[in-house]
């Protein structure tokens, strides 16, 4: 049975959630929703590998672009998804139901609905979000195809418990390595212990106080994590190599040129420094007037967002964008994620009365 | 090609090295050395897993073990071995070439060549040394056939460059675990970093002063490394587990419930502390009348030994046990372990004129 765009944001959830779409395997529901939109006639249909555009025609002054990742986490026992109730709230549970299902239920309802919006609308539906960022379906269009993201203002449905949030962080991932020389743990004294080495290293992050950034009145916190640490050869041999892979959060008034140099004057006392990965933060963009509409017609206050998210790539294509979706952003991944009901349709409500 | 077993020791200590037995593939190893020992009519040979026994049945008096593990560290690009030449010594270079592959030489050539020693000898060579004590070969042949090793006294052929070494160093390993709480890494401050927790545990390690400890006239010097360390789940997550791996080696003179309290005192106030292997010292028992002779014959003082050799399983069975082998014990698992060929002559003609 085809998607019925006519259904209840609620209902529409559900069953965007039982079309499993794991990234890399997202063509079944690509496919649905191609089909669904495709039609109708007030919109114009792409469709670019698993990543599908409808985009309204009504030659408004302005374009707003409402996009939405259709991939999810691997699924863990959590599918079908099902409704539940607890301490009097009616949830949807289930792989997808916060991260991002109903964002992109939404967005499809109302894409289907209206017909005639205050502002041209480009509806955004991409593919492997979860994963690196080089398969990433909205990356991929940026390069490729970027008049198709030509917009005044960018709404990312990823969840937000319905607030409105601004920016993003940016994120980068290092390795610090300590080296040694490796000896018979009997005669300790003739080798180096790489990992001891490691022992300011630790301390350093242990005892790093992490600033609070303000950032276009947004406040951004950022954080500094050893995420992962491995040394040492056997058990009776002194290490000769630790390795340390650490993530710095950064406020997006840092460029990422800025960032690395922070951490490289940090750590390289310590060890080799060794980048990994490095995407700036997005500044929140919430003086543009476009945004101060929409932050009035949701009836909201923005807050900073701290995970880094897709806004980042419109905010370097120039475009301000703001993350507004349903679901707690705390239970994204959880194997027990899910969304109280009321949220879906409160975000529906709140986009409808600002575009409708 | 068959091992020849009347090639000088060191050609036969380059071809042991040059057949690969990393602990655990000692199997073809231990089929040439039981081969070989089988064609020598003046042996009783008998095999147990990857340990080879060969003894003479000449009704002397007494009886001493000559054992030797065959079984090497992983090899690092240091196989084939080679010949070198430095300052005017000529070396044997490569895995194996320190420990402990020429003193299973020596003791292979003897075993072939002494049909009529001045006491009985149990020629021992046996598997699984430098790994986990509950693989142990001699460990093993002590549980199920201890009458195998009954004698009354036992040389090791493990590197102590040519000097007698007597009793050992224990040794413990134990993890010390830390503990936090996952969260995504873009909110950090919701989780708990049990990476950042390990921090005092390796400070406490890089500023240990181990001691040295007198034990019936040698001085045995102590210590205390972290080997190996773990921890973390994925780039973006908040790490909830780090685990140390700690390597002690205690005087001979400390028991090793007393070496456990301690190291528990010392690091349970950091972390959950988890005993994974313990091995009592030996005292050098240098006083027994066997030893002395030994001693007198090789013409040489005894010195302590560090490291953790299985001397100390003679001396839980009760029999005086020294280490008197070919090779740098500083060496022993170097990647760059090489043994001065001199050393390899030296030996052999010294227990060849204590045993002829």
């Amino acid at each position: 049975m085809p998607l019925d765009l006519s259904a209840t944001s609620i209902e529409l959830t559900r069953e965007l959630c039982d079309i499993e779409s794991v990234s890399g395997n997202e063509k079944a529901l690509a496919d649905e929703i191609e089909q669904a939109l495709r039609r109708m006639p007030h919109l114009e249909v792409l469709r670019d590998g698993d990543l599908v555009v409808a985009r309204t025609r009504l030659g408004r002054a302005r374009r707003v672009v409402v996009a939405g990742h259709i991939d999810t986490v691997p699924v863990n026992g959590n599918l079908p998804v099902r409704f539940e109730t607890e301490g009097g709230v009616d949830y949807l549970w289930g792989r997808g139901t916060v991260d991002m299902k109903p964002g992109v239920a939404v967005a499809l309802k109302l894409a289907a609905e209206l017909t005639a919006p205050a502002v041209d609308v480009t509806w955004l539906f991409y593919d492997h979000e979860e994963v690196a960022s080089d398969l990433n379906g909205l990356a991929r269009l940026a390069r490729t195809r970027p008049e198709l993201l030509a917009a005044d203002f960018a709404i990312l449905g990823e969840p937000t418990g319905g607030a409105v949030e601004g920016g993003c962080n940016g994120t980068m991932r290092f390795d610090v390595i300590t080296r040694g020389r490796r000896a018979h743990s009997a005669r300790g004294w003739m080798g180096e212990n790489a990992i001891h080495k490691a022992a300011p290293i630790l301390a350093l992050l242990a005892d790093f106080q992490p600033e609070t950034i303000e950032v276009d009145g947004l406040a951004y916190r950022e954080n500094l994590n050893a995420v992962l640490i491995g040394g040492g050869v056997a058990g009776n041999v002194i290490p000769d190599e630790c390795a340390i892979h650490i993530n710095y959060r950064f406020a997006p008034s840092r460029t990422p040129a800025r960032a690395e140099a922070a951490m490289r004057a940090l750590f390289e006392p310590f060890g080799e420094f060794v980048l990994r990965d490095l995407s700036p933060g997005a500044r929140p963009g919430l003086d543009d007037p476009l945004a101060q509409e929409f932050l009035a017609a949701v009836g909201r206050e923005a807050k900073p967002k701290y995970g880094w998210t897709d806004v980042a790539r419109f905010s370097a294509l120039g475009i301000p964008a703001v993350n507004f979706g349903p679901g707690d952003p705390s239970l994204a991944h959880a194997d027990d994620e899910r969304v109280p009901l009321e949220q879906i349709t409160g975000c529906e409500d709140a986009l409808r009365a600002w575009l409708g």
